[in-house]
């Protein structure tokens, strides 16, 4: 190991040819304190990085198909951007040779076994392990996440819909009933799939849902916001479409407010719970969300708006969904997991 | 009138130098029996009409700015393209001197004046007027039109989303309360205008939601759902949103679904109130709506998700914002009072 | 034939399911001469048009796959929409059985079979045929085209160049030598293609040079030019570039002018040449070409610039790829050869 | 000074509302060696930068509007982001005051006084100044640089030209006449404009050239080039052109190589010049330029294909009109002049 850079961790990138490995890639090799030590793809093995994301010619890192034994020799931190199912084969035996884990995938986002079957169509690949996993919000589970081992991060859509909700779900100031998610996410989100509704022609100009009732998202937004709530289960509607931008998720949520709860009531509880939040801005009055505002940052910012005309509160929130709804937070949690500043390269 | 064209009848666009205006004149020049005699501005008057919309340089037609008069004299039918309240000003004295007139701004769209002035801070311009307007939303009032003098086109957003919904109102399928409707706009929406927002760099990869609680198409959109329901009053959210597309409305409407009604149902209510319809398409399951599949064209296509888990209904529409949400409508309009077929110049 | 439209004729489209067969039938759908007879597609025979081209669905059409003996017999015309190669197998046994042949493949445009070869790696499939095949430039072949049985419509990239250059090389204003093509095309002119570079996301906020030397267009181009400038052969540069738009394409010309031509003399000369020209648009000084301009029209907006400075001059034009460049000038080639109005279904 | 940080320099971003400003913003910020003391603008002054640029929401820094002796006293270094003539008024009093002065504007880049008038149609404003002038381009002007009080940073079009140019013409590899330069810019650069060609559905699906004999830029790339050549002038065509992004030039040059050389030479004196460039990407055989690939980064990419057919190379280069066009290599001069790291805050 004399090779390697002193004073810095050494991460690995397993699975990373698609947009949120490339999305670690460009936070990481800005990041001070991480060595990048393997970027796997058993496609691209050998390849050069520049071969596959162009942006990054010249950087000096190729792709290789190491075995699970050969990363956890090697690396402190895994973050693991593989499909789901696949993610579990790799983070088992990596937690048990004492490797970081930061699963970008969906293998460790949902308690219910149940639920997952239900939603991924597959028996849940390491109910075990699921026991230790911890969520990966930043915003309320920094303790736990410092000290785990195996760190389920968020979903991009669930993101940009808790982070609204939760405080306002805890602090009792909206029903938990009849919660609407209108959700708007740019193409990057299919991932870097080639299929005949993701070519240009097809995405650009056009603006369409899809999934508007039982997205793989739903019971994961559910789950988190139930535990906010204080209940069992929650049901909610969540409706994602696509849009012709490259990056970025703006929810527009829907909410019965509860009596003579009023907008700046709001932004207080918001304020307050996200006090010490690295990445959350609470919009003041007269602002609503924008995309374009977050990204390339890790930035999700919140607004809302009360309508005294049904009685409900309109949230609005936006994130960059490659940044802070993917690699962006899995560097965060790094970050809190290593001890570093939790902002080191996502400023 | 020797100089004019046998057979054909005599259109004035009035206020023509806007988006709805060009689409006016893109689809007024294909009508085999419309004769265009005369394009209103005053900004432009005595400017070729390819100096304002380049895409018509060839086009033997010149701005002009006549008076109200000259207008009467020249044309069976005036399109009236101004911004609310100028429209009044023209409608009053056209309607008097026998010119049909099809208004495709805000004035005539409300049966409250009490709500106009609320949504357009202003007294109405014409209250008597607006006792012979026709809401000229031919689907539901194709005898009402034939018969009228002045026709309030429907605005864009009310058009997307009464398509879909007002059937199933109709047959009480759904509850009136608690309907959610999140809309999203491509740019031209907005109008021709110059202001930062609307800018591409300020436009292009951001989505945002705007005039989320009391958008001036809410009263409109209310006032047509509350009279299909068979009620006084309705009460709504209305929720739009900037999308980086030129052309196009998809909404998405959430509404508590009666007990045991299926998408089936929903369907079938939809293809029978639809029958006649010239321009709107039932998809089958499995389809959503695409506004990349209606743009340039009247059509207006719904679709419809039931979801067990929430007990609701999710629809989808999309629509051409400046075709059938506005300026295709009105030639539809135009069609349907002038006894051609409906379908003219529109496919 | 009883169940066929009086006086209509019948109209194949052959290989329909790209983005020229969907052109093929927006157009022809809209031509009041034309009955579609059969859209073939060996992959979706069976299916409902709107089930590949979503904006169709309500169309009472399926794709097929008949033999081109059916073809045959059911078909006055028949457009190939076909890869090159293949339709010249479709083309031979079409035009021996009398059905007029409008192929939009690159099959029959090239004089030389050497440079097919050269160009296209394969031997000519029917260089028999090449003989009677009238390449379809409607604005300097029409008399030809009238009575042709095969007609090769013209490239895309061709097309945008060749207008403007063409009357300049026959009145000899500028050099045939030096000069150089920098052309932008929007995506659709990749085809419909499911490939990587193609998605959205490696398309939009992108713009990049491609076949920079040796592309398969230069030979047709260089052919046209040739020809007009009455010399053998030519040498030019012609540098295409993909722009994230869906259609259009805009071509940059430089050209050595010949000493003391002036910009106005250049647009005489154009205004001379396409003085019956239905199609092509001619723009004053001060303006340049734009591709917004043309969209979904048949038209080819033209302008130029003189540049004292090093003595060339810079033209710009503008087409639609799809219409002008590939359905639309294939529709315009079949008004020709029926005696329909030229502009029939165009506008 | 006792409120200042430690150790860093202290800068004034001087007319910071438009992207320049944000861009230098964006930069800065994320400098650890750099303060930001103000951020001027007469229009803002007294409002949170979050008003003007909502991406910088959160951030403590107002516009304000300091007198040239209130800036002078408190930066070290004064980024001027303004208007060309008005960059001169700033730039006068604060070089004498001993601030380093790095404009973004075009004041200082030009050596000619007479091409200043004719081309930007007034006197100098400052010929006595213009002789202390460095031009900033790091790659071939590192040594003045470090030592220039004034820096005059290239346009984004003559950077984009110059980087790929250079080499070949101090090597002689290509003739310095007939060269021939079509660029592709997004629409940030023409600022943050508020006219209506800027508009978003005037610029997407849109591509145009505009200014194509005569822009600005023209005798800045000649005399850049000319130097390189070791000539007096030079003439060559420069044609620009607006396409739909937000953020990106890309270059293409045709220029008359020297007999023999190769695409391999190119590239071996592309790497030989540029050893030592922190930002310039020599590409590969078998890739050419694409905006995306340096869009947020100071990078250019540049790569050659020739052709044998004219005997002419292709020339493809790619920069982000903002970042290395402006005010990334803004930083890179300033990080020059202070002895910092050159990419710091740049990758």
């Amino acid at each position: 190991m004399s090779d390697h850079q002193v004073g810095k961790i050494k991460a690995a990138i397993v699975g990373a040819s698609g947009y949120s490995g490339e999305e670690l890639l460009r936070l990481l090799v800005r990041h001070a304190q991480v060595e990048i030590v393997c970027l796997t793809s058993r496609q691209y093995a050998g390849r050069p990085v520049g071969d596959v994301f162009p942006r990054f010619t010249g950087l000096d890192l190729n792709f290789s198909s190491p075995s699970i034994d050969e990363i956890a020799e090697s690396a402190d931190v895994a973050f693991l951007a593989l499909p789901h199912g696949v993610a579990a084969e790799f983070a088992i035996p990596l937690v048990e040779k004492g490797v970081k884990v930061i699963d970008i995938s969906a293998d460790f986002r949902l308690k219910s076994t149940e639920k997952y079957l239900k939603y991924y169509n597959a028996e849940h690949p390491a109910p075990d392990l699921l026991k230790q996993a911890v969520y990966g919000a930043p915003e309320r589970r920094k303790e736990e996440i410092k000290k785990a081992n195996l760190i389920a991060c968020p979903g991009c859509y669930p993101t940009s819909i808790s982070l609204p909700l939760i405080p306002l779900l805890k602090a009792k100031l909206i029903s938990s009933e009849g919660i609407i998610c209108s959700s708007m996410s740019g193409v990057s989100g299919a991932g870097r799939k080639v299929d005949l509704p993701f070519i240009f022609p097809e995405c650009n100009e056009s603006v369409r849902p899809y999934a508007v009732a039982g997205h793989r998202h739903l019971p994961e937004i559910e789950q988190e916001l139930a535990e906010a709530a204080g209940l069992e289960d929650m049901a909610i509607n969540f409706i994602p479409h696509l849009v012709p931008i490259n990056r970025g998720i703006h929810s527009t949520i829907i909410a019965k407010l509860k009596e003579g709860v009023s907008a700046d009531q709001i932004r207080q509880v918001w304020n307050d719970y996200y006090a010490d939040a690295a990445f959350v801005r609470v919009l003041p009055a007269g602002r609503l969300a924008d995309t374009k505002n977050v990204t390339l940052t890790n930035f999700c910012e919140i607004a809302c708006v009360t309508d005294d005309h049904t009685g409900n509160v309109i949230l609005s929130s936006a994130i960059d969904n490659l940044t802070k709804g993917a690699a962006g937070q899995a560097v965060q949690n790094m970050n809190i997991v290593f001890g570093f500043d939790e902002k080191a390269a996502l400023l």
